[in-house]
């Protein structure tokens, strides 16, 4: 397996295709190629690299997957729906739900606020259309860590999975972005923090040879 | 089983979440409720018929799936993945990617060219945005259509699926606007055109009682 992402820090969709290929358990290469760049550039143009023009690309032996929705389902067919997806009927409608949502939209906040793994903006101004994809998001958020009595958290049903994954670019934005949330979603973002994948991740950030913010506000 | 729709002649999303349910096999009761009207207004405030706020919404008993691609996989785990997906590793790994780039991309060809059943602009302006993704559509098409010899057609991986599915409003935009496409992509436009579902879909939208046309060139 190999998988090509962009930059830690930057890469919103590269760190869903990170996660969904950790949570498999899958040995896999990994590719970084720092986007902005005229690598990234050459890279695009190099349909045995990235396909799609876009990250991240899952290559399993000849076969490419883009998308991480793709991705995940792709690995779950490997390694079993249950590594994924809530086994209880009602947790996995609603799992595959907001996970759909995520992946089609929240378009103003993630224009409004790109990842950005190595900065902190505290009070972040904040936007009505930010703020009520915000409020969506924490709705969403609630219902799935309260609506499954029992599910023992801390994760949004129980064990972390595909929605966590989906929604992991966004708990580092509201991070970053030092974001109001209820309580129940504040205890979610540092959970989803904590979680070893994403201190991976934030670590594999921080040792990136590519440091300038391209970010100014 | 039942669906929550918009207006068949206008919504495209709904079309998707129709078809899968077609294609499941499974009985459903079909909730129109068109859209941009007060009904429509009132539909989206009651949390026991859109909780969302968008269509399709699909309710299994009790249990509430919205978003097209979370209903399709919904639906596939209800009658089986082979029902929707194709059986071949690497087809269905395009099968994945295709859809979920649908999901989420291609806003300008859907900004510039809504769905619109009940009529057709020949020779219709593209802008050069639009044209991107014309191209892009009609190179994977091209290779679900090629790049999995034995298929047999005439559908993107030989038999009706997901990603026909979702791309089902696309092939409907394409007969509206006189899109110029290859040779390939433009018989399986017929083909899908021709399929029973879409006939259906079109006659419904046909009988509509919501004829006036809301979108002037």
């Amino acid at each position: 397996m190999k998988l090509v992402i962009g930059n830690k820090r930057y890469s919103s969709w590269s760190l869903r295709g990170w996660l969904a290929i950790r949570q498999s358990g899958l040995a896999f290469d990994e590719v970084v190629i720092p986007m902005d760049t005229p690598e990234f550039a050459a890279a695009k143009a190099d349909a045995s690299l990235m396909p799609s023009g876009t990250v991240p690309v899952l290559w399993d032996g000849d076969v490419v997957v883009w998308e991480s929705l793709a991705i995940i389902d792709w690995l779950a067919d490997r390694v079993g729906r249950d590594v994924f997806w809530p086994k209880d009927d009602a947790a996995r409608a609603l799992a595959r739900s907001i996970a759909a949502e995520m992946h089609a939209g929240f378009i103003n906040l993630r224009r409004h606020c790109p990842m950005n793994t190595g900065q902190t903006y505290p009070a972040f101004a904040l936007t009505p259309e930010v703020e009520r994809d915000i409020g969506r998001i924490d709705a969403l958020w609630r219902e799935a860590l309260h609506g499954f009595g029992g599910n023992g958290g801390p994760y949004l049903f129980g064990a972390f999975g595909a929605a966590d994954i989906m929604y992991a670019p966004v708990v580092t934005r509201f991070h970053t972005y030092d974001v109001p949330l209820s309580d129940a979603s504040e205890a979610y973002v540092n959970a989803v923090l904590a979680h070893p994948f994403m201190q991976d991740w934030y670590a594999g950030a921080e040792a990136e040879d590519w440091r300038l913010d391209r970010i100014e506000f």
